[in-house]
């Protein structure tokens, strides 16, 4: 049985190799993916080899927004069987540290991540995966659907350091997926006002289709606004400054886009609006309530979608990410 | 019996007049100032007539750490009777906006703080006050060291922000009064480590003889640091991104020192480490507690004092605070 | 102009008088009341003259669930005119206090509430009122649910105590008015499963037409539950017992429902799954938040009135509170 | 060599024993034990062979307040190596569960926790302990005072659930070790004002001398309290009742003595004050806390030892704590 996994051996660089099936621990399962997310952290590493520090340098398997199917599960395995759907939780802790152990697992020094490098990813059709780290899914959410749990990880996480819930008003800034799934968060936590930015007209007509958010072009974006949660997803320096200036005395800013290392912030505004400016790095203790979300129907994630690749097109699915900013989000089926 | 007071009526000039007694409503009293602390923003009111938006436009008494004693109550005041030492809160909310009733009096849009333009301030005789806003002092603090429960009150804003408590290891940048009341606060609250650093040779000297703190010049602070909270009380950019640097993962950093409108923060650190960056504005709430650190006698706030002048000498102490940087707490005594 | 109100002069004896024209301080404004819900406290002193500590010694006004519309405002007055239509919020803090002054104004031991003796409530037809305690309302909240912004405040305060959230499950005992409002707050701020239980099957009858949540009798209440927040609205010590079995460890359990001083608790449980219990007194900083539910569409506060009655029937509306367990929530509309 | 144990055979029957060498992972460390403190809970087992549905079925090892130095470590080990003086944390959650993903470990279903049947304990030579769990003190601690890092961690959780910070009033009811230790804590992390109340003279005079706090009878606690903390430390439930109404509104009632599985509290208080009523069940992420709180001084743990028994004397040391209510903590120094 061949384990084929897409390799990124060069800039731009995707071949088609086969891998060593999977070691499997005593309290490990092995996934056979079948759905992955293309994030742009992928394409970022296709493109340039790097995010800041993280560095590629050696052959590398990219994808960390996966689901599958359990294939086989270790002797101390009690919660999974095979046969089992679920999407996997690509961060896994060393789970004694002290970030650990004060439940902000998160930031764990020792955290192995799929795709980050030196550790492979999930564009592979079997990998192996810490039971506590392959959540199940359940039959009605698609295989799309369970590997953007990910992304929608990533959105729970920063509406609840945001501190979202009933009756906030929240600036999102920056349409892509991130920031669409964050509108819709906030709109489930009870948010009454929830408005998205963003400079590309296309992406605020797919942000007002699949959000019930107000959608403005940053240039336009209502003066004296004071709400009461503004989340940065879009990396842009001047989203940072534009999203503090409408926050409400003693609201929370939380910076989640990735961008410049350094920005100029309002110090002076920050002091005297007492404001609350965090970051979110990933997420911890996320995914059953992302999944119950996808569950119920209050999110769906298929309407993200919109372009998909067999795992022999991975190169093509991250061009895709690169070229054309009109793909929302496409998808690695690795059966296929 | 004339009410004199020393009215600032031009860049670094000002005189001494009478003003008419103060109006007291039924639930004011009125105090006969005692001992005013001269504070930065005096000095900055004197010698550049603004400070940010807020401009001296009318002639206007500076002073806002006060004490003194009870002359007169209001008909409805039950707290406080006459020959009632007390210390003054120095900003007066609405006491009914969103802010006030959310216990945020310090935020409020409408507060009016002594010797911030147009409010007169408290280098006069005989001021009015809320009777809620006079705190009652002991006998054991000095006319001295009831006017400083005013930065006192600063110090416990900054480290309740800090979330500085039992064992909390904490950095302050800046070794004025504020950053040295910061440090004492920090270790009554339990701090294991306390750090301070400012570039003065003579403040540091200072504050190692007034704190029990580790005390560094900024160039020399040790690398690898990872405190619990870090306490920014000098204004200078260059500490703030010191101080940024040195925090633990999921820890604060609380902006206190009025500096830069802007400062260029490292975005990227504040993200992989979820910093949590914030700002004090002044002070709600920590009257009470500041008096009793005060007369429990762990703070002993008169070892601040190193210059009194009398009223007619109020130019002469905010010329003090201007050119002779080794003055670290200058006192008014308004009754000499 | 007759002021026209329904005092209560003895045990369930209630009569028309015409009382003086309320004094309007300048802040204050003068409401002509329009609808005023008829509350378990209101019976409680109609039949039996005291709840707990509070007697009523003298002849008292009842009603605290008031809204109606401005009619001549104080010069100080600013953010309302003659005209505006008003829900009035029934406690009025010192506003300069401890409890106050922390946010917690609720909780003043000053505390003027409606209806509490020895204070006169609102079912009469102007009413003086602290502009701060007059919410606006929009045209689309008709009286009645103006009215019932009181109920709603209760229970968004006993929501936001328990924490309850995006993802949260709820348990809530009591289909009364205050258990319904609870379970629809909770579904609005993200919950994920409420479950209410009442003994009596209209009430359950009625709680399945009005919420969304699953609706049980206590004895049915499915074993082996874990729920993060319970929220007791029915004042029944075995509800309380029941309820915190129900929990899951490091959950929370918020008694709102009134009922007997003292409960026999498992404080083995308590502290084996670290559960925190408390309770809430009415409500701080919850209207302008429940008048943006009820004015969103989310909550329908005019489906909880059954019964309608003039001023002149006050009598029976209590009465009907009395006898009649099948009505849900009595309005009385003074102005007929 | 030997492995000798003192076990746990009968109702008040300990005998030695020679077990086999612990089995060492590759992540665990095995240590010498030395120092072993006697708690409540050992003596409860040793006399009534049950703590409520914890029932000692077979042979158990008692001791779980225990410290040593490293003999021998796995291969995967980093943090400690042979030699290295180690206080152990008795309790080893799964690390995987919500619970502890959620920083509550203690928490844990799965935990095992040391003289917890059916898990033996630390009167033994040898134990192996996770690394993580085996935490390294410094010399200037004794070995007793390395063992009674866990009840100061107790301490320190309690103090911590209580929110005891700078300023706060305490009560603490219980003059044992752990409300002795409470009281310490609590002042190091800046309460104002610490109040202890026990019965028993002689355990007042010791908590007089061991503490700096206001030390009372029960019956002649000072009436109108309003203290901000209750942490209860003696299992008796009139302490409960007596404590609640002792504090101020909103503040924190912690239990911590065990006691009566169910007690009758005025849970029309708990509304009417807002309070917050929890238990605290053992402790998480105290132990570096706890160790530094030791090591600074502050804390001198070896004053609460009176009395020190060998191996052999096991037995002893528990009819010790059994008949004898003079011993404040009575130490097994296992290698004597």
């Amino acid at each position: 049985m061949t384990n084929r996994a897409a390799v990124l051996v060069d800039l731009r660089t995707v071949v088609l190799e086969d891998r060593p099936e999977p070691e499997m621990g005593p309290r490990d399962v092995v996934v056979a993916v079948r759905s992955v997310g293309v994030c742009g952290s992928d394409v970022h590493y296709y493109r340039e080899g790097r995010i800041g520090d993280f560095v590629v340098e050696a052959p590398l398997i990219l994808g960390h927004e996966a689901a599958g199917v359990v294939v086989a599960a270790g002797e101390l395995v009690t919660r999974l069987g095979v046969g089992q759907r679920v999407t996997i939780e690509p961060g896994v802790p060393d789970g004694t540290c002290v970030q650990c152990q004060a439940g902000r697992y998160n930031l764990c020094p020792e955290v192995r991540f799929l795709a980050t490098p030196p550790v492979d990813g999930a564009f592979i059709e079997r990998i192996s995966v810490p039971e506590a780290f392959a959540h199940p899914v359940p039959d009605l959410l698609s295989d799309d659907a369970a590997a953007l749990i990910e992304p929608l990880s990533v959105a729970v996480a920063a509406c609840r350091v945001a501190a979202v819930g009933l009756g906030s008003s929240v600036l999102v800034t920056g349409a892509g997926p991130i920031g669409v799934l964050v509108a819709q968060v906030a709109s489930c936590a009870g948010a009454r006002r929830v408005l998205i930015t963003d400079p590309d007209p296309d992406r605020r007509q797919r942000a007002t289709r699949l959000t019930g958010a107000e959608v403005w072009s940053p240039d336009e974006l209502p003066a004296k606004l004071a709400v009461d949660a503004f989340i940065e997803c879009s990396g842009s320096s001047s989203a940072v400054t534009a999203g503090l200036h409408a926050l409400a005395p003693a609201s929370r800013a939380v910076l989640v886009g990735m961008g410049a290392a350094s920005v100029e912030l309002p110090v002076g505004l920050i002091q005297r609006k007492e404001l609350i400016v965090t970051g979110t790095f990933r997420y911890a203790n996320t995914y059953p309530l992302a999944i119950a979300l996808a569950a119920s129907g209050r999110i769906d994630l298929d309407l993200l979608v919109d372009r998909a690749f067999g795992l022999a097109e991975v190169g093509a699915a991250l061009d895709a990410g690169t070229s054309d900013r009109s793909v929302m989000k496409a998808i690695v089926r690795v059966q296929t």
